[in-house]
């Protein structure tokens, strides 16, 4: 499947028809940046939803599966926040996220389960829910259909950009919309189904029946939102959503399927890879791809052992063309491999292969690596299988970040 | 088993009876550094030796697999170059590391086969033979029993200071001393048996029979070198050597086994430390014990993941006691684990316990954080194992130091 990025638009979650979306500043952050998003459907949509694998399940994941489970599926709305994770915060937790659906879906008129929510930012401390309590009407009254970008600016904590993608594809004669924001930065790994502090909402105004949406959605999250990483770590607080409300009136069926797929995937990998490039202190998106692998769990395994190791992402950032710490990582990744068959490349540059280093070539790669996109590539010799996983280069900034995020 | 410390000199690989070492300049670091190292026994010695588990091993670690096999585990010296890691280097690099060992027996009169081999730098380059080659000689007329350190100093890469230790038992009246040295710094990963760019050298003057000590190091390194991380990316040419050559006329039987295993698990936990003490830009150093874990593997892997985690070790690094990291690491360990019953602490306190944060006494860890030495824990709150690894902060420099290593 590849990017079709000339029906990438630059709008975002509230481009499909029908929907509207505010990101306002309820004050949670003490910049005053803006930290309240909503998303809005104006008819009840199917929602397809990925939490969180963490065992460690914020109050506003368990609240939004057991939303998701009561009302079948069916979602009018999604509450964000960002500033506070309401994660590891006890019963209070857990009634403040009630809270936060049941004052939005009595705004519109709806059950509270009708109401998906979500939260980023610090663990383990309280919402402060006088302000998001004052901060729902302010964003209920903002709803627009142009403010998606607002919404996307709302939900990010250290993300450096917003991150909007959308699409446009023609069925039946009609115009779908497929439409999205997402952030991301830190608690960004690859375990994910999903993973990561990373949100991602999707929206479209196609028809599909809730089976086939949970199945659009899992099928494209593995190459996309699951195939990136910052930092390899997981958050408590992971959310992809994917609401369709149908207002294209063009109904997806199986012979729409792979179409609509294909649309939503650019929009996904879209989203995914601004969250690579915004990743804390990146300057670098370094796709990763493993080749030769004995099987696709292997060749993934590889790849993401290699994007999340330390040495790599330093000798990317420092335009190293270290080439034996990619061969190193994957010889420790535990998969078949076999040194004798295997390669290594360091963008066209081929640096490793048939036993023996080719290390005049390093100021060949050494002059590649000075791109802001790069590509780097491990056969392992054990088979033909290939996956690709993208990450960022690690900087100092990284550390600078990480090291006061919550002082 | 507890460290002790009182019977840890500051001495090291060639305080044991009847050894000698030796560290020289041989011009294979640019920078005219010490870069090659022998230590040699007097009489031949009974050795074990544990080498990386990465699938790419490098050629002197095939080279001294080999020697060992073919002498039946008897070993005169061991050769120890840093500055260029022999690693991926083809059939010449075979062929290097085994005119390493054969320049080294030469001068010793004894078979090739008794000299194991070692190397630690940049991997993919070819070995500079003709400095090698000068080296050898260069520090066989220097070998004496007060040249440890100069042989700690020559196994340096990027290690900020040598790493020496010893101590000394009374067995049937007589004196056994236990010495060692190691070096670290990067690729220090825990899947070591061994692991990273670790090399480690113990020698003792007690008498064990192979099969013996094997086990003693065997059971040691699970609990030292083991059980420290410092970025988790595995070496290619990680080698642990203990050498006993009986010189103290005391003989180490099953009744003195346990008093043996003891001062050998207080040398190793001494050398295993300062590795993570001197791990690439590290400013402190932190134990991370996790209990209540369903199995000893369970609470081990958890403590490996939060060991390893960015996002904790740049928050130790920042003296930011973000003790929410701690558990979303425990959750997303793949371990059992029981939120409701997990608890975090930092230093003594205890900031998660009963399913709710006590994040009011966040300060109170700020301040404990402050400390050199920093002790953090997680309870599973799924059982009674309980495991501890070290690690160091993450810091800027750890970055800049690998973003050009090569260049």
């Amino acid at each position: 499947m590849t990017i079709s990025s000339s029906s990438t638009t630059t709008s975002g979650v509230a481009t499909a028809q029908g929907f509207r979306a505010a990101g306002i500043s309820a004050g949670i952050k003490p910049t005053r940046k803006l930290d309240l998003a909503l998303v809005v459907s104006d008819a009840p949509a199917a929602a397809a939803a990925m939490f969180t694998r963490n065992k460690v399940q914020a109050a506003p994941v368990l609240v939004s599966q057991e939303h998701l489970a009561k009302s079948g599926g069916i979602v009018r709305a999604i509450v964000v926040n960002s500033g506070c994770a309401n994660a590891c915060t006890g019963e209070i937790g857990m009634s403040d996220a009630r809270t936060m659906a049941k004052e939005t879906a009595s705004l519109l008129g709806c059950p509270a389960e009708q109401v998906l929510v979500a939260s980023t930012g610090v663990i383990g401390v309280n919402l402060p829910m006088d302000k998001i309590k004052s901060g729902i009407p302010q964003a209920f009254s903002a709803l627009s259909s142009a403010r998606g970008g607002q919404a996307a600016e709302a939900i990010m904590t250290t993300d450096p950009f917003p991150k909007e993608a959308a699409a446009t594809i023609t069925i039946g004669g009609r115009t779908v919309t497929i439409g999205g924001m997402a952030k991301g930065s830190g608690m960004i790994g690859p375990d994910l189904v999903p993973s990561a502090t990373m949100l991602a909402f999707v929206t479209t105004d196609a028809e599909l029946a809730p089976p086939m949406l949970r199945r659009a959605l899992a099928e494209v999250v593995d190459d996309t939102f699951n195939a990136i990483t910052v930092d390899g770590d997981t958050s408590t607080n992971d959310a992809v959503v994917l609401m369709a409300n149908g207002a294209s009136g063009a109904a997806i069926g199986d012979a729409e399927y792979p179409q609509f797929v294909k649309a939503l995937y650019s929009v996904c990998l879209d989203l995914a890879l601004g969250i690579v490039r915004g990743g804390e202190g990146a300057t670098k998106l370094v796709a990763v791809t493993v080749s030769g692998g004995a099987s696709s769990a292997d060749a993934r395994t590889a790849a993401k052992a290699i994007a999340n190791s330390l040495l790599v992402k330093t000798a990317i950032h420092g335009g190293d063309p270290n080439w034996g710490r990619l061969l190193a990582v994957a010889g420790r990744a535990g998969v078949a491999f076999d040194p004798n068959r295997a390669k290594v490349t360091i963008g066209p540059t081929v640096l490793f292969a048939d036993g023996r280093p080719y290390d005049d070539r390093a100021p060949e790669a050494a002059a590649y690596l000075k791109n802001t996109d790069v590509a780097v590539g491990v056969d392992l010799g054990a088979g033909t299988a290939v996956s690709t996983v993208w990450t960022c280069d690690l900087s100092a900034e990284y550390v600078s970040i990480n090291a006061d995020y919550r002082t």
